[in-house]
């Protein structure tokens, strides 16, 4: 029996539709069918209209096959894609979906123009589904109405999919769509990665544009990327023009590979799922012939967890000041407290936590590219139980600061038969090589890890 | 003889309205009446709908008295209104007012929210008058159509009024605004305010959010402020929340201060102008018993016009993929030689350059920081010949890179009659401290200096 297309990664549906196997309208009705059945459920989307979609796909279906797009017809949901631009645009602007930012604030804000990565997305010939559900302003642990899909048969105890791109990551594992965006400025892409089982790349900060993303921190806010294998993960790598310095060999290989083992200053938060995963990941590492080797932060950087959390409020101050002055009743308590200062951070202790990280990315680079990737911890544990919190961002708050690339890989599961992910993590701007090393290591993983997704 | 009220600072147009002296509408009609005449001739504004202005006006003198904010009345020009929120808005929304980023591409664009800056503005009661004119995406010296207000005389031979922030720049300087906003990513609101001799704060980088504005650089690109009065920039100050750790003295004494001169790497560049300003500045600060002592950038510094050069290109190559994706042909090149990275900027030269920035900046605000404040040229010359080129942002491109904060002052002419301004320069976060320096130095270089607007 044929795979019903919904199920397709990226890859897989790009090949079909090139090949003239499969309509984008078919595709989509498949997605949609899908969508209708588990979205009662689920709840990953904040804004999805079916006829949009429909209307999309058969406008994509009409264009000539040497004017389509590198992903023509693939479907890509997207927790922001917010205002900025475009006039020549053959689709309809994103101005028919609204941007609310998971705040009554933007209650009515419907952007006419698109964020930067949803231009390049619609230039490439991508499907846009729709806006997943976000933590307010992608910036609390206050969850969003969906829950992971992991848990979603009526006999399972509801978890939450993470935060802040709770719906992206909830959509692509359970196949409401292959691809998806999220943005990261604590934890927000790796960690709903994990608690949902599927792979993520946040790359190197500002390798892509974060333009028409709500604000949190200049110096944090990254735009992750969801999708369900790593050659999916490449594919958008591809559209969004990630470029290293030198390009990756096309197979890496895990036998004589150099990883090292890092389980960072936050450890001691470690859990016993996360705790088993990394032991597990590092005793098939040396099984399929890499040589692992734990290393550790210099004592120095022992501060990285605080200087990211000084330097994130301190720029809440800043970027949710408009908010406060329009609707301070209506903004979440934390970020007010950012606003106010709750914490009373000076401004010179703001500058120095800035100055340390910088002063601490080249060194870490350096670190990091003595090894052909740092295999490190994605998540405290499986997901928290109910939607209460979105979890903590712990294990990922010093790499979002350090701007490396991180991407999270699936295959091993916790005491509750959850998902439990683990990242792989480079120096700045070798995303391309991470995504290769990914790969090879994720393959492994998944085939060996024990744990596998229901869905 | 009463003067008119289009005229006035933001200060003193804020007394009038608060006094009951002046309403707002007399207020927006005497410089709509203005604007009528010079339009045709200074060309400033890229949108300014009269009756709009009018309807805005009539609805804040409507407003009870007890709910009008710090700005109510107060007119303001801005070069960046683009899109961002907001629901809960007693004004039309900036839906009215196209944002074209000085682009084709954006011909259509119009977003339905209004950038962070407008919302704060707007909920301080800011009569908000249009856009200003920009280069395109602030981003090219390809000047707009703007004229250097003192070049409006028909024997004058015209130059241009800077750029990025051309219209900006050139309306606060006709008295068409008495406050206007502009960007800096280079030399945007330093330079143009140097041009039309007018005084600028470009503050402490990420000090005030710059959400909705197009993005060039996330590293470099600052919200600028304009205005004719240190306390008008004071006024805006207090408005975007701006403090440094300790409140500056209210009343800065030049009597006795330490104020050092700092001609930087890109001295050679100088024109006689802006040498002769200095030179001017400092023979009156030494008259007016202040303390001035020449410092220079250490030698490992030498590097900071290249080290911006190259994030700035390295970062423009991401931010302008979406517009050279979407239409290539109608970007500049200069734009589109970002995003193919003709410069052959390697990632590694590029991390370089902007960790190299980023361990600059504490050792500079320890060698600022030894000052009460620091004077250096704001631009090379005055304003060139032509409309072409908006001029050289050589003298700025380091302190933006810096993110310390930059005030320009007015009161020097060079030897065509037209404005040349100096700046001062502080430690990041000492924008308060360093406006209160300004005011006091601005004052003495104002009645002292030998230039005087004509117009």
């Amino acid at each position: 029996m044929a795979v019903e297309p919904y199920r397709l990664t990226a890859t897989e549906v790009r090949a079909k539709i090139q090949a003239g196997e499969l309509t984008v309208e078919a595709y989509a009705r498949s997605l949609l069918s899908h969508i209708e059945k588990r979205d009662p459920i689920v709840k990953a989307w904040e804004y999805l209209d079916p006829e949009q979609v429909i209307a999309q796909a058969k406008k994509l279906d009409a264009i000539p096959k040497d004017q389509r797009g590198p992903l023509h017809g693939v479907a890509v949901a997207a927790t922001h894609p917010n205002p900025i631009l475009i006039s020549r645009d053959s689709f309809s602007p994103s101005t028919d979906m609204p941007t609310r930012h998971g705040s009554v604030l933007y209650k009515d804000s419907s952007p006419q123009v698109d964020a930067a990565s949803i231009i390049v997305l619609r230039d490439a010939g991508a499907l846009l589904l729709g806006k997943t559900t976000t933590t307010e302003f992608a910036a609390t642990v206050a969850g969003p109405k969906t829950i992971n899909p992991h848990t979603a048969s009526p006999s399972s105890k509801i978890r939450t999919p993470g935060g802040s791109s709770s719906g992206s990551g909830a959509a692509v594992a359970d196949f409401q769509a292959p691809l998806a965006l999220g943005t990261q400025t604590g934890g927000s892409t790796i960690r709903p990665a994990s608690f949902n089982g599927i792979y993520a790349l946040k790359p190197t900060w500002n390798a892509i544009s974060r333009e028409g993303q709500k604000i949190y921190s200049l110096i944090l806010d990254t735009l992750g990327l969801f999708a369900r294998s790593v050659e999916d993960l490449q594919l958008l790598a591809d559209v969004f023009a990630l470029a290293d310095d030198e390009a990756p060999t096309e197979t890496f290989e895990v036998k004589g590979a150099k990883i090292a083992l890092l389980k960072t200053m936050v450890w001691p938060h470690v859990g016993p799922g996360t705790e088993a995963a990394l032991a597990k990941g590092v005793e098939l590492l040396k099984a399929h012939g890499a040589e692992v080797q734990e290393i550790e932060f210099a004592a120095e950087l022992e501060g990285l967890p605080e200087w990211h959390a000084t330097v994130l409020h301190s720029e809440g101050r800043v970027n949710f000041l408009p908010e406060y002055r329009v609707g301070k009743e209506e903004l979440h308590e934390f970020l007010v407290g950012h606003v106010d200062n709750v914490n009373k951070i000076s401004r010179a202790a703001q500058l120095e936590a800035f100055d340390n990280i910088g002063a601490a990315r080249p060194k870490v680079d350096k670190m990091l590219g003595a090894y052909d990737a740092v295999l490190v911890p994605s998540a405290v544990d499986e997901a928290p139980e109910g939607l209460g919190s979105t979890g903590s961002a712990a294990f990922n708050a010093p790499w979002t600061a350090l701007h490396v690339p991180v991407v999270n890989l699936i295959g091993f599961g916790g005491p509750n038969g959850m998902p439990v992910g683990v990242s792989l993590v480079a120096p700045r701007y070798r995303d391309r090589h991470l995504l290769s090393v990914a790969k090879a290591v994720g393959k492994i993983f998944e085939a060996e890890g024990g744990w596998k997704s229901q869905l």
